[in-house]
Protein backbone atom coordinates (compact mmCIF):
# COMPACT_ATOMS: atom_id res chain seq x y z
CA UNK A 1 0.00 0.00 0.00
CA UNK A 2 3.47 2.11 0.04
CA UNK A 3 2.11 4.84 2.28
CA UNK A 4 5.50 5.25 4.73
CA UNK A 5 4.89 8.50 6.92
CA UNK A 6 7.73 8.21 9.32
CA UNK A 7 10.02 10.07 7.63
CA UNK A 8 7.81 12.22 6.03
CA UNK A 9 3.88 13.68 6.14
CA UNK A 10 4.73 16.09 2.83
CA UNK A 11 3.42 15.63 -0.36
CA UNK A 12 4.00 17.11 -3.50
CA UNK A 13 1.40 17.80 -5.95
CA UNK A 14 1.90 18.23 -9.73
CA UNK A 15 -0.04 20.34 -11.17
CA UNK A 16 1.80 21.93 -14.18
CA UNK A 17 0.26 24.93 -16.56
CA UNK A 18 2.17 25.56 -19.27
CA UNK A 19 2.26 29.33 -18.89
CA UNK A 20 3.93 28.75 -15.75
CA UNK A 21 6.27 27.02 -16.46
CA UNK A 22 10.29 27.97 -16.91
CA UNK A 23 10.48 28.92 -20.25
CA UNK A 24 13.82 26.72 -21.49
CA UNK A 25 11.10 23.94 -19.94
CA UNK A 26 8.15 25.09 -21.86
CA UNK A 27 10.32 24.92 -25.60
CA UNK A 28 11.71 21.63 -24.79
CA UNK A 29 10.19 18.17 -25.15
CA UNK A 30 7.87 16.75 -23.28
CA UNK A 31 7.61 19.79 -20.96
CA UNK A 32 5.13 18.61 -17.82
CA UNK A 33 7.17 14.99 -17.84
CA UNK A 34 10.68 17.23 -17.68
CA UNK A 35 9.39 19.44 -15.49
CA UNK A 36 7.77 17.06 -13.05
CA UNK A 37 11.11 14.73 -13.04
CA UNK A 38 13.56 17.60 -12.38
CA UNK A 39 10.98 18.22 -9.61
CA UNK A 40 10.78 14.69 -8.13
CA UNK A 41 14.14 14.23 -8.57
CA UNK A 42 15.22 17.62 -6.54
CA UNK A 43 12.44 16.91 -4.03
CA UNK A 44 12.02 12.87 -3.18
CA UNK A 45 14.14 12.79 0.45
CA UNK A 46 11.73 15.07 1.55
CA UNK A 47 8.00 13.98 0.39
CA UNK A 48 6.14 10.38 0.99
CA UNK A 49 3.85 10.87 -2.01
CA UNK A 50 3.38 12.75 -5.21
CA UNK A 51 -0.31 14.04 -6.37
CA UNK A 52 -0.45 14.62 -10.35
CA UNK A 53 -3.81 16.27 -10.56
CA UNK A 54 -5.35 14.97 -13.36
CA UNK A 55 -7.54 17.85 -14.47
CA UNK A 56 -4.08 19.90 -15.82
CA UNK A 57 -3.08 16.99 -18.01
CA UNK A 58 -6.16 16.43 -19.37
CA UNK A 59 -6.53 20.28 -20.26
CA UNK A 60 -4.37 19.75 -22.77
CA UNK A 61 -5.81 16.61 -24.25
CA UNK A 62 -3.72 13.27 -25.24
CA UNK A 63 -0.42 15.02 -25.32
CA UNK A 64 -1.07 15.84 -21.32
CA UNK A 65 -2.12 12.24 -20.46
CA UNK A 66 0.76 10.82 -21.95
CA UNK A 67 3.11 12.44 -19.75
CA UNK A 68 1.07 12.22 -17.41
CA UNK A 69 1.42 8.65 -17.73
CA UNK A 70 5.42 8.90 -18.02
CA UNK A 71 5.55 10.97 -14.75
CA UNK A 72 3.88 7.89 -12.73
CA UNK A 73 5.81 5.23 -14.78
CA UNK A 74 8.66 7.31 -13.66
CA UNK A 75 7.96 7.85 -9.85
CA UNK A 76 6.96 4.13 -9.77
CA UNK A 77 10.32 2.72 -11.17
CA UNK A 78 12.76 5.47 -9.42
CA UNK A 79 10.96 6.02 -6.17
CA UNK A 80 8.88 2.77 -5.60
CA UNK A 81 8.27 3.20 -1.80
CA UNK A 82 6.79 6.49 -2.17
CA UNK A 83 3.18 6.62 -2.75
CA UNK A 84 1.52 8.05 -6.01
CA UNK A 85 -1.99 9.31 -5.65
CA UNK A 86 -3.77 10.86 -8.40
CA UNK A 87 -6.20 13.51 -7.50
CA UNK A 88 -8.78 12.68 -10.26
CA UNK A 89 -12.02 13.15 -7.92
CA UNK A 90 -13.77 10.59 -9.94
CA UNK A 91 -17.08 9.00 -8.67
CA UNK A 92 -20.40 8.01 -11.30
CA UNK A 93 -22.11 5.04 -11.18
CA UNK A 94 -20.70 1.28 -10.76
CA UNK A 95 -19.63 -0.01 -14.42
CA UNK A 96 -18.71 3.84 -14.65
CA UNK A 97 -16.31 3.82 -11.92
CA UNK A 98 -15.18 0.01 -12.87
CA UNK A 99 -13.62 1.78 -15.94
CA UNK A 100 -12.26 4.84 -13.60
CA UNK A 101 -10.45 2.57 -11.70
CA UNK A 102 -9.11 1.01 -14.73
CA UNK A 103 -7.17 4.38 -16.02
CA UNK A 104 -6.32 5.77 -12.22
CA UNK A 105 -5.14 2.16 -11.17
CA UNK A 106 -4.02 0.01 -14.08
CA UNK A 107 -3.37 2.30 -16.85
CA UNK A 108 -1.36 5.32 -14.99
CA UNK A 109 -0.15 2.61 -12.05
CA UNK A 110 -1.41 4.80 -8.97
CA UNK A 111 -1.58 3.47 -5.42
CA UNK A 112 -4.61 5.53 -4.42
CA UNK A 113 -7.02 7.94 -5.88
CA UNK A 114 -9.63 10.78 -4.53
CA UNK A 115 -13.05 10.36 -5.11
CA UNK A 116 -16.16 12.15 -5.08
CA UNK A 117 -19.09 10.62 -2.24
CA UNK A 118 -22.05 11.36 -3.47
CA UNK A 119 -23.46 8.55 -5.38
CA UNK A 120 -22.85 6.77 -2.44
CA UNK A 121 -20.43 3.35 -1.16
CA UNK A 122 -22.50 1.27 -3.64
CA UNK A 123 -21.01 3.11 -6.70
CA UNK A 124 -17.66 3.29 -5.59
CA UNK A 125 -17.03 -0.33 -4.94
CA UNK A 126 -14.95 -0.99 -7.77
CA UNK A 127 -12.56 1.46 -6.13
CA UNK A 128 -13.34 0.28 -2.52
CA UNK A 129 -12.61 -3.35 -3.69
CA UNK A 130 -9.25 -2.86 -4.60
CA UNK A 131 -7.94 -3.69 -1.58
CA UNK A 132 -4.29 -2.80 -2.39
CA UNK A 133 -5.37 0.52 -3.73
CA UNK A 134 -5.91 3.70 -1.43
CA UNK A 135 -9.47 5.46 -1.80
CA UNK A 136 -9.30 8.99 -0.83
CA UNK A 137 -12.76 10.29 -0.20
CA UNK A 138 -13.61 13.57 -0.30
CA UNK A 139 -14.88 14.91 3.03
CA UNK A 140 -14.33 18.45 3.99
CA UNK A 141 -12.65 20.87 0.85
CA UNK A 142 -10.05 23.55 1.11
CA UNK A 143 -11.81 26.21 -1.12
CA UNK A 144 -13.52 29.00 0.67
CA UNK A 145 -17.05 27.80 -0.74
CA UNK A 146 -16.51 24.28 0.64
CA UNK A 147 -19.61 24.86 3.20
CA UNK A 148 -22.29 25.74 0.34
CA UNK A 149 -22.99 21.52 0.90
CA UNK A 150 -20.65 20.07 3.30
CA UNK A 151 -21.47 22.02 6.59
CA UNK A 152 -25.06 22.15 6.27
CA UNK A 153 -26.32 20.39 9.18
CA UNK A 154 -28.28 16.98 8.81
CA UNK A 155 -31.38 16.48 10.76
CA UNK A 156 -31.15 12.98 12.38
CA UNK A 157 -27.83 12.71 12.76
CA UNK A 158 -27.67 16.63 14.55
CA UNK A 159 -24.08 16.50 12.78
CA UNK A 160 -23.35 18.29 9.46
CA UNK A 161 -22.54 17.09 5.83
CA UNK A 162 -18.68 16.07 6.28
CA UNK A 163 -19.23 14.64 9.58
CA UNK A 164 -21.69 12.31 8.40
CA UNK A 165 -19.17 11.50 5.45
CA UNK A 166 -16.42 10.66 8.01
CA UNK A 167 -18.55 8.28 10.02
CA UNK A 168 -20.20 6.70 6.64
CA UNK A 169 -16.42 6.29 5.62
CA UNK A 170 -14.90 5.36 8.73
CA UNK A 171 -17.66 2.62 9.61
CA UNK A 172 -19.04 1.20 6.35
CA UNK A 173 -16.75 1.63 3.59
CA UNK A 174 -13.20 0.81 5.00
CA UNK A 175 -14.21 -2.70 5.26
CA UNK A 176 -10.66 -3.41 3.76
CA UNK A 177 -8.72 -0.96 5.77
CA UNK A 178 -7.78 1.06 2.27
CA UNK A 179 -9.95 4.47 2.93
CA UNK A 180 -8.74 8.26 3.77
CA UNK A 181 -9.92 11.54 3.34
CA UNK A 182 -9.20 14.88 2.16
CA UNK A 183 -9.65 17.40 4.76
CA UNK A 184 -8.54 20.95 3.94
CA UNK A 185 -5.73 22.62 5.79
CA UNK A 186 -8.03 25.55 5.96
CA UNK A 187 -10.45 24.25 8.14
CA UNK A 188 -8.35 22.67 11.46
CA UNK A 189 -11.58 22.98 13.78
CA UNK A 190 -13.36 20.60 11.29
CA UNK A 191 -9.81 18.65 10.35
CA UNK A 192 -9.87 18.05 14.61
CA UNK A 193 -13.72 17.14 14.86
CA UNK A 194 -13.23 14.58 11.69
CA UNK A 195 -10.08 13.16 13.46
CA UNK A 196 -11.98 12.22 16.60
CA UNK A 197 -14.36 10.63 14.17
CA UNK A 198 -12.09 8.40 12.20
CA UNK A 199 -9.40 7.54 14.75
CA UNK A 200 -6.09 6.40 12.43
CA UNK A 201 -7.26 6.94 9.23
CA UNK A 202 -5.15 9.02 7.09
CA UNK A 203 -6.12 11.90 5.97
CA UNK A 204 -5.39 13.72 2.96
CA UNK A 205 -4.50 17.77 3.73
CA UNK A 206 -3.94 19.80 0.98
CA UNK A 207 -4.83 23.64 1.53
CA UNK A 208 -0.87 24.46 3.51
CA UNK A 209 1.00 26.99 1.49
CA UNK A 210 -0.59 29.15 -1.60
CA UNK A 211 -4.39 28.36 -0.37
CA UNK A 212 -3.66 29.99 3.47
CA UNK A 213 -3.60 27.03 5.33
CA UNK A 214 -1.76 27.36 9.06
CA UNK A 215 0.52 24.63 9.15
CA UNK A 216 1.04 24.74 13.39
CA UNK A 217 -2.96 24.31 13.67
CA UNK A 218 -3.10 21.64 10.87
CA UNK A 219 -0.66 19.19 12.73
CA UNK A 220 -2.08 20.02 16.40
CA UNK A 221 -5.75 19.52 14.84
CA UNK A 222 -5.34 16.58 13.11
CA UNK A 223 -2.21 14.22 13.74
CA UNK A 224 -2.70 10.99 15.43
CA UNK A 225 -1.78 9.86 18.82
CA UNK A 226 1.22 8.64 17.34
CA UNK A 227 2.09 12.07 15.39
CA UNK A 228 0.94 10.25 12.56
CA UNK A 229 -2.04 10.04 9.84
CA UNK A 230 -1.70 13.32 8.06
CA UNK A 231 -0.27 13.67 4.49
CA UNK A 232 0.16 17.38 4.01
CA UNK A 233 -0.23 18.13 0.27
CA UNK A 234 1.25 21.04 -1.17
CA UNK A 235 1.91 22.17 -4.72
CA UNK A 236 2.24 25.28 -6.13
CA UNK A 237 4.34 27.03 -3.52
CA UNK A 238 7.17 24.44 -4.08
CA UNK A 239 6.84 23.41 -8.03
CA UNK A 240 6.60 27.42 -8.70
CA UNK A 241 9.19 28.45 -6.27
CA UNK A 242 11.65 29.04 -8.94
CA UNK A 243 10.65 30.34 -12.74
CA UNK A 244 14.43 30.26 -13.80
CA UNK A 245 16.69 27.16 -14.87
CA UNK A 246 17.43 26.24 -10.86
CA UNK A 247 13.64 26.34 -10.47
CA UNK A 248 13.93 22.49 -9.33
CA UNK A 249 16.61 23.57 -6.52
CA UNK A 250 14.21 26.33 -5.62
CA UNK A 251 11.88 23.69 -5.21
CA UNK A 252 14.07 21.59 -3.54
CA UNK A 253 14.57 24.60 -1.21
CA UNK A 254 11.32 25.44 -0.02
CA UNK A 255 10.42 21.45 0.47
CA UNK A 256 13.21 20.67 2.71
CA UNK A 257 12.50 23.64 4.68
CA UNK A 258 8.59 22.54 4.95
CA UNK A 259 9.57 19.25 5.62
CA UNK A 260 11.91 20.32 8.71
CA UNK A 261 9.26 23.04 10.28
CA UNK A 262 6.43 19.88 10.33
CA UNK A 263 9.29 17.14 11.54
CA UNK A 264 9.81 19.86 14.45
CA UNK A 265 6.07 20.19 15.19
CA UNK A 266 5.83 16.54 14.66
CA UNK A 267 8.61 15.52 17.71
CA UNK A 268 7.16 18.54 20.13
CA UNK B 1 -26.49 26.58 -26.42
CA UNK B 2 -27.46 23.72 -29.27
CA UNK B 3 -30.69 22.13 -27.01
CA UNK B 4 -33.64 21.14 -29.23
CA UNK B 5 -35.90 18.92 -27.17
CA UNK B 6 -39.00 19.72 -29.94
CA UNK B 7 -38.26 16.45 -31.98
CA UNK B 8 -36.89 14.46 -29.77
CA UNK B 9 -35.80 13.73 -25.78
CA UNK B 10 -33.79 11.14 -26.32
CA UNK B 11 -30.48 11.24 -25.39
CA UNK B 12 -27.97 8.00 -26.61
CA UNK B 13 -25.04 6.93 -24.23
CA UNK B 14 -22.19 6.48 -25.85
CA UNK B 15 -19.80 3.64 -23.37
CA UNK B 16 -18.07 1.31 -25.44
CA UNK B 17 -15.90 -1.24 -23.52
CA UNK B 18 -14.23 -3.20 -26.02
CA UNK B 19 -14.77 -7.08 -25.57
CA UNK B 20 -18.58 -5.76 -25.87
CA UNK B 21 -18.12 -4.26 -29.07
CA UNK B 22 -19.21 -6.77 -32.45
CA UNK B 23 -16.15 -8.62 -33.19
CA UNK B 24 -15.69 -6.77 -36.96
CA UNK B 25 -15.64 -3.68 -34.77
CA UNK B 26 -12.75 -5.33 -32.34
CA UNK B 27 -10.49 -6.38 -34.84
CA UNK B 28 -10.54 -2.69 -36.98
CA UNK B 29 -8.60 0.32 -36.42
CA UNK B 30 -10.05 3.07 -33.96
CA UNK B 31 -12.52 0.44 -32.52
CA UNK B 32 -14.07 3.13 -30.03
CA UNK B 33 -14.44 5.91 -32.82
CA UNK B 34 -16.07 3.59 -35.40
CA UNK B 35 -18.57 1.36 -33.22
CA UNK B 36 -19.66 5.23 -32.29
CA UNK B 37 -19.57 6.70 -35.67
CA UNK B 38 -22.06 3.71 -36.96
CA UNK B 39 -24.16 4.22 -34.04
CA UNK B 40 -24.68 7.79 -34.71
CA UNK B 41 -25.48 8.21 -38.18
CA UNK B 42 -27.57 4.93 -37.88
CA UNK B 43 -29.58 6.57 -34.60
CA UNK B 44 -29.24 10.75 -35.30
CA UNK B 45 -32.92 11.63 -36.34
CA UNK B 46 -34.07 9.85 -33.05
CA UNK B 47 -32.09 12.24 -30.95
CA UNK B 48 -31.56 15.24 -29.54
CA UNK B 49 -28.21 14.58 -28.08
CA UNK B 50 -25.48 12.13 -27.55
CA UNK B 51 -23.40 11.86 -24.19
CA UNK B 52 -20.19 10.24 -24.43
CA UNK B 53 -18.98 8.75 -21.02
CA UNK B 54 -15.15 10.07 -20.59
CA UNK B 55 -14.70 6.89 -18.15
CA UNK B 56 -15.01 4.10 -20.85
CA UNK B 57 -12.34 6.07 -23.07
CA UNK B 58 -9.54 7.28 -20.24
CA UNK B 59 -9.82 2.73 -19.23
CA UNK B 60 -7.62 2.44 -22.12
CA UNK B 61 -5.44 5.41 -22.13
CA UNK B 62 -4.26 8.08 -24.74
CA UNK B 63 -5.51 6.16 -27.53
CA UNK B 64 -8.92 6.11 -25.17
CA UNK B 65 -8.83 9.61 -25.56
CA UNK B 66 -8.05 10.37 -28.88
CA UNK B 67 -11.19 8.51 -30.43
CA UNK B 68 -13.43 10.24 -27.54
CA UNK B 69 -12.17 13.57 -29.41
CA UNK B 70 -12.32 11.81 -32.94
CA UNK B 71 -16.28 11.07 -31.65
CA UNK B 72 -16.74 15.03 -31.04
CA UNK B 73 -15.20 16.47 -33.81
CA UNK B 74 -17.34 13.61 -35.90
CA UNK B 75 -20.72 14.70 -34.14
CA UNK B 76 -20.06 18.74 -33.96
CA UNK B 77 -19.49 18.89 -37.73
CA UNK B 78 -21.68 16.08 -39.16
CA UNK B 79 -24.74 16.86 -36.48
CA UNK B 80 -24.17 20.02 -35.47
CA UNK B 81 -27.51 20.97 -33.83
CA UNK B 82 -27.29 17.92 -31.66
CA UNK B 83 -26.16 18.48 -27.92
CA UNK B 84 -22.82 16.94 -27.22
CA UNK B 85 -22.68 16.09 -23.38
CA UNK B 86 -19.34 14.83 -22.47
CA UNK B 87 -20.22 12.60 -19.20
CA UNK B 88 -17.34 13.17 -17.16
CA UNK B 89 -18.46 13.89 -13.76
CA UNK B 90 -15.63 16.10 -12.77
CA UNK B 91 -15.50 18.86 -9.64
CA UNK B 92 -12.57 20.28 -7.68
CA UNK B 93 -10.97 23.36 -6.73
CA UNK B 94 -11.24 26.76 -8.94
CA UNK B 95 -7.91 26.40 -10.72
CA UNK B 96 -8.63 22.48 -11.04
CA UNK B 97 -11.82 23.14 -12.42
CA UNK B 98 -10.91 25.56 -15.04
CA UNK B 99 -9.05 23.06 -16.56
CA UNK B 100 -11.75 20.36 -16.35
CA UNK B 101 -13.52 23.09 -18.37
CA UNK B 102 -10.57 23.10 -20.99
CA UNK B 103 -10.80 19.64 -21.49
CA UNK B 104 -14.17 19.40 -21.75
CA UNK B 105 -15.33 22.20 -23.90
CA UNK B 106 -11.92 23.68 -25.77
CA UNK B 107 -10.20 20.34 -25.83
CA UNK B 108 -12.86 17.86 -27.07
CA UNK B 109 -15.90 20.72 -28.02
CA UNK B 110 -18.58 19.76 -26.27
CA UNK B 111 -21.93 21.61 -25.31
CA UNK B 112 -22.37 20.45 -22.04
CA UNK B 113 -20.71 18.51 -18.95
CA UNK B 114 -21.97 16.51 -16.10
CA UNK B 115 -20.38 17.35 -12.76
CA UNK B 116 -20.38 16.88 -8.79
CA UNK B 117 -22.10 19.58 -6.48
CA UNK B 118 -20.30 18.73 -2.92
CA UNK B 119 -17.59 21.36 -3.58
CA UNK B 120 -19.77 24.13 -4.11
CA UNK B 121 -20.63 26.95 -6.78
CA UNK B 122 -17.90 28.49 -6.02
CA UNK B 123 -15.34 25.78 -7.15
CA UNK B 124 -17.52 25.09 -10.13
CA UNK B 125 -17.54 28.78 -11.27
CA UNK B 126 -15.08 28.38 -14.11
CA UNK B 127 -18.07 25.99 -15.87
CA UNK B 128 -20.26 28.52 -14.65
CA UNK B 129 -19.23 31.10 -16.74
CA UNK B 130 -18.85 29.42 -19.79
CA UNK B 131 -22.13 31.18 -20.76
CA UNK B 132 -22.79 29.53 -23.90
CA UNK B 133 -22.29 25.56 -22.47
CA UNK B 134 -24.40 23.67 -20.47
CA UNK B 135 -23.26 22.78 -16.60
CA UNK B 136 -25.10 19.40 -15.88
CA UNK B 137 -25.26 18.98 -11.33
CA UNK B 138 -25.38 15.49 -10.41
CA UNK B 139 -28.64 16.08 -8.12
CA UNK B 140 -30.68 12.45 -7.63
CA UNK B 141 -28.30 9.91 -9.09
CA UNK B 142 -29.86 6.94 -10.61
CA UNK B 143 -27.98 3.88 -8.72
CA UNK B 144 -29.40 2.13 -6.07
CA UNK B 145 -27.50 3.49 -3.09
CA UNK B 146 -27.21 6.99 -4.45
CA UNK B 147 -29.87 7.51 -1.22
CA UNK B 148 -27.00 7.05 1.20
CA UNK B 149 -26.19 10.71 0.80
CA UNK B 150 -28.64 12.32 -1.44
CA UNK B 151 -31.80 11.26 0.73
CA UNK B 152 -30.56 12.64 4.14
CA UNK B 153 -33.00 14.90 5.65
CA UNK B 154 -31.23 18.27 6.57
CA UNK B 155 -32.22 20.23 9.62
CA UNK B 156 -32.54 23.83 9.00
CA UNK B 157 -34.55 23.30 5.73
CA UNK B 158 -36.47 20.11 6.42
CA UNK B 159 -35.66 18.41 3.26
CA UNK B 160 -33.41 16.37 2.06
CA UNK B 161 -29.83 16.83 0.33
CA UNK B 162 -30.83 16.53 -3.36
CA UNK B 163 -33.63 18.76 -2.91
CA UNK B 164 -31.46 21.05 -1.30
CA UNK B 165 -29.27 21.02 -4.29
CA UNK B 166 -31.93 21.45 -7.03
CA UNK B 167 -32.66 24.60 -4.95
CA UNK B 168 -28.95 26.12 -4.83
CA UNK B 169 -28.62 25.57 -8.48
CA UNK B 170 -32.17 26.63 -9.29
CA UNK B 171 -31.68 30.21 -7.03
CA UNK B 172 -27.92 31.04 -6.85
CA UNK B 173 -26.30 28.87 -9.55
CA UNK B 174 -27.93 29.92 -12.85
CA UNK B 175 -27.20 33.22 -13.06
CA UNK B 176 -26.76 32.77 -16.95
CA UNK B 177 -29.32 29.83 -17.63
CA UNK B 178 -26.66 27.37 -18.26
CA UNK B 179 -27.51 24.86 -15.74
CA UNK B 180 -29.47 21.51 -15.55
CA UNK B 181 -29.51 18.61 -13.03
CA UNK B 182 -28.96 15.06 -13.64
CA UNK B 183 -31.87 13.36 -11.65
CA UNK B 184 -32.10 9.13 -12.20
CA UNK B 185 -35.20 7.95 -14.11
CA UNK B 186 -35.41 4.93 -11.29
CA UNK B 187 -36.54 7.66 -8.28
CA UNK B 188 -40.14 8.82 -10.74
CA UNK B 189 -41.30 10.58 -7.25
CA UNK B 190 -37.54 12.85 -6.48
CA UNK B 191 -38.10 13.87 -10.25
CA UNK B 192 -41.47 15.17 -9.71
CA UNK B 193 -39.97 16.75 -6.27
CA UNK B 194 -37.11 18.50 -8.30
CA UNK B 195 -39.37 19.40 -11.26
CA UNK B 196 -41.71 21.56 -8.47
CA UNK B 197 -38.29 23.06 -7.25
CA UNK B 198 -36.95 23.83 -10.59
CA UNK B 199 -39.62 25.10 -12.79
CA UNK B 200 -38.81 24.56 -16.27
CA UNK B 201 -34.75 23.67 -15.90
CA UNK B 202 -33.52 20.83 -18.45
CA UNK B 203 -33.01 17.51 -16.64
CA UNK B 204 -30.80 15.06 -17.67
CA UNK B 205 -32.16 11.82 -16.82
CA UNK B 206 -30.48 8.48 -17.04
CA UNK B 207 -31.52 5.14 -15.75
CA UNK B 208 -34.15 4.08 -18.50
CA UNK B 209 -33.38 0.81 -20.10
CA UNK B 210 -30.86 -1.59 -18.51
CA UNK B 211 -30.76 0.22 -15.44
CA UNK B 212 -34.71 -0.42 -15.12
CA UNK B 213 -36.32 2.99 -14.92
CA UNK B 214 -40.18 2.98 -15.89
CA UNK B 215 -40.55 5.26 -19.18
CA UNK B 216 -44.06 6.46 -18.25
CA UNK B 217 -44.10 7.52 -14.50
CA UNK B 218 -40.77 9.35 -15.89
CA UNK B 219 -42.32 11.61 -18.38
CA UNK B 220 -45.03 12.03 -16.37
CA UNK B 221 -43.40 13.28 -12.92
CA UNK B 222 -40.50 14.98 -15.29
CA UNK B 223 -42.19 16.98 -17.84
CA UNK B 224 -42.52 20.56 -17.98
CA UNK B 225 -45.83 22.18 -18.92
CA UNK B 226 -44.80 22.57 -22.14
CA UNK B 227 -44.16 18.74 -22.15
CA UNK B 228 -40.99 19.13 -22.69
CA UNK B 229 -37.48 19.96 -20.23
CA UNK B 230 -36.46 16.55 -20.33
CA UNK B 231 -33.11 14.49 -21.95
CA UNK B 232 -33.77 11.20 -21.98
CA UNK B 233 -30.43 8.99 -21.51
CA UNK B 234 -30.18 5.90 -22.56
CA UNK B 235 -26.53 3.88 -23.55
CA UNK B 236 -26.55 -0.02 -23.57
CA UNK B 237 -29.96 -0.78 -24.43
CA UNK B 238 -29.55 0.79 -28.09
CA UNK B 239 -25.82 0.59 -28.75
CA UNK B 240 -25.55 -3.22 -27.69
CA UNK B 241 -28.56 -3.97 -29.45
CA UNK B 242 -26.68 -6.05 -31.91
CA UNK B 243 -23.39 -7.91 -31.32
CA UNK B 244 -23.52 -8.50 -35.58
CA UNK B 245 -22.44 -6.83 -38.76
CA UNK B 246 -25.85 -5.27 -38.39
CA UNK B 247 -25.38 -3.64 -34.82
CA UNK B 248 -26.42 0.25 -35.74
CA UNK B 249 -29.14 -0.97 -37.50
CA UNK B 250 -30.21 -3.04 -34.54
CA UNK B 251 -29.68 0.50 -32.50
CA UNK B 252 -31.68 2.74 -34.84
CA UNK B 253 -34.84 0.19 -34.68
CA UNK B 254 -34.57 0.56 -30.57
CA UNK B 255 -33.96 4.38 -30.51
CA UNK B 256 -36.87 4.20 -33.42
CA UNK B 257 -38.99 2.25 -30.44
CA UNK B 258 -38.17 4.58 -27.62
CA UNK B 259 -37.98 7.89 -29.45
CA UNK B 260 -41.78 6.89 -30.52
CA UNK B 261 -43.02 5.56 -27.29
CA UNK B 262 -41.46 8.91 -25.74
CA UNK B 263 -43.34 10.66 -28.11
CA UNK B 264 -47.13 9.30 -28.12
CA UNK B 265 -46.75 9.71 -24.25
CA UNK B 266 -45.47 13.62 -24.84
CA UNK B 267 -48.59 14.24 -26.70
CA UNK B 268 -50.78 12.51 -24.93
Amino acid sequence: MNLNLQKSLLCIGIDPVMSKLPKHVQNGDDPFFNFAKEIIDATHEYVCAYKPNSAFFEAVGTDGIRQLRMICDYVNVEYPDLLLVIDAKRGDIGHSSEAYAQYVFDYLGADAVTLHPILGKEALQPFLDRKDKWSIILCKTSNPGSGEFQNVQLTSESIPVYQYIARQVASEWNQYNNCMLVVGATYPKELGEIRTIVGDMPLLVPGIGTQGGDLEKTLHAGLTHKSSGLILSVSRSIIYAGSGKDFAQKGREEAFQLHDAIEKIRNE
